[in-house]
């Protein structure tokens, strides 16, 4: 029953999930984090941070999808939209496929995640040269602090786990410097983890994005297949507004094909199961 | 990376699901199969059947509650259901918490497996003495034909895989049978793998069910931690009615508490990602 070395093993807390490869193609230690690339037997191209699971060529659609759409279909009018980390490209590249949104910053510490990204998953940097997006290799905590009050749409903390350096993003202080910086009825999204494993998280972020200052804040889910669990939560917080509607018209007709989120999925990643329901103190 | 042998892992096609064990319960072949039950380290108890997990008891709840309170609040009135499979007992609990089922047969080939659940997993089995539930142990195939026409309100093929004896279970055959059986208006419910990994299954199963004389079928999703991809699908049959709609007022004033199911959840499992509706050539 062992799995061998053609492996390549996540585990944490008695769970484990494993992928086969055929080969690694790419191993490299930043003054960041170690970034290795496998071609997998089943998911196409691999990725790991510090022996984590960023992506997969298979199954990174819906994560990059649902970090994307509903949040920018939620906003108005959503013209500046900042990525924080997102090395990978592939949330900047789901930003760049709404025509309204006039600048795309994506603020990553690690400029080799990019430049690793470019060579192996080519199809997530396919906009790196659309003229709206912007390139910003320095730490997000000091962007984000001496960015413009009230002049970003949406902030996407498209980070890795809240472990080490990137614990910082989820903290109420960061929230706090982002909501300043976001104009009124902006939103900001965070990737908040397993509903299964991290509840306890889900909580806490709810907490912390309250206590720095946000109008409304709503969980979604979606499923992802190589993160633990195989199921993955967002959270967004609204400044000056509630978190109610989005833009379905837009949505239904929206002009960029999708292959996880749909008008329909809008509203159902918005729903909860009864026991986060419970955790969050929302009522059915 | 290796995961050594205090993992239970389970793998195939390049992807692999591990949970760490502190000590195997239970071993014992069967005329049917290999029954195994792990005490693992942070998902309770586990048990597989030759080599594969069937459930945990961390996160069995969502499986159990999907397979049955969908199914279960769309038929108007369901007296008389009927699990095929299902040893473990968990879906016929959570059929019994129905207070109209009248009758709740449970038709499982292998009777070890619901008496090593009533050692191993007795708060799935607490309604075992309910003077509604009827055991039988035989061949499902068997049963159904020689079951009544317009007899039954709802068939849950709580079954395996659709590979060796249980294929059977996925035939356009075996479907026709439990039709045939079902009352007009009568509802047919089938685990139907992976939504990432099995579409082309999916596909097989609406194409079968359709093939066997159903008015209409529609296939749901929800979590599921401990089966490949972590993600899970349901596809329903409906016999002579459409399968629009369901009993929203009793869903939303159900008697009996559920962890993943509510009647909002009920809408958000039918809304399928962008492309799954094209594999099944459904409209968005």
């Amino acid at each position: 029953m062992a799995l061998d070395d053609s492996w390549y093993t996540e585990s944490a807390n008695g769970y484990g999930l494993a992928l086969r490869f055929k080969q690694k193609l790419h191993d490299e230690k930043t003054p960041f984090q170690h970034i290795e690339i496998y071609e997998t037997e089943s998911f196409g191209r691999l990725m790991t941070l510090d022996g984590l699971v960023m992506l997969t060529s298979r199954d990174n659609f819906i994560y990059h999808e649902m970090m994307t759409h509903p949040v920018l279909f939620t906003h108005t009018n959503p013209k500046v939209v900042v990525v924080v980390g997102g090395g990978d490209c592939g949330t900047l590249k789901e930003v760049l496929r709404h025509k309204q949104v006039q600048k795309a910053v994506q603020v990553e510490i690690d400029e080799r995640v990019t430049r690793v990204s470019e060579k192996y998953f080519p199809e997530l940097c396919e906009s790196n040269n659309d003229p709206r997006a912007v390139f910003v290799f320095q730490d997000a905590i000091k962007w984000m602090q001496e960015s413009q009050a009230d002049s970003l749409d949406v902030v996407i903390l498209d980070t890795t786990d809240p472990v080490g350096q990137a614990a910082r993003l989820f903290s109420p202080e960061f929230y706090g410097d982002c909501l300043r910086a976001l104009r009124d009825g902006g939103i900001l999204v965070a990737q908040s983890e397993s509903p299964l494993f991290n509840a306890d998280l889900i909580q806490h972020i709810h907490k912390a994005m309250k206590e720095s200052g946000a109008e409304d804040v709503m969980t979604i889910h979606f499923p992802q297949c190589t993160y633990p669990s195989g199921w993955w939560s967002a959270t967004m917080a609204r400044k000056g507004q509630k978190l109610k509607g989005f833009r379905e018209t837009a949505a239904r007709k929206k002009t960029f094909a999708t292959r996880y989120y749909n008008a329909d999925i809008h509203f159902a990643c918005q729903t909860l199961p009864s026991y986060l329901l419970e955790a969050l103190e929302q009522r059915e």
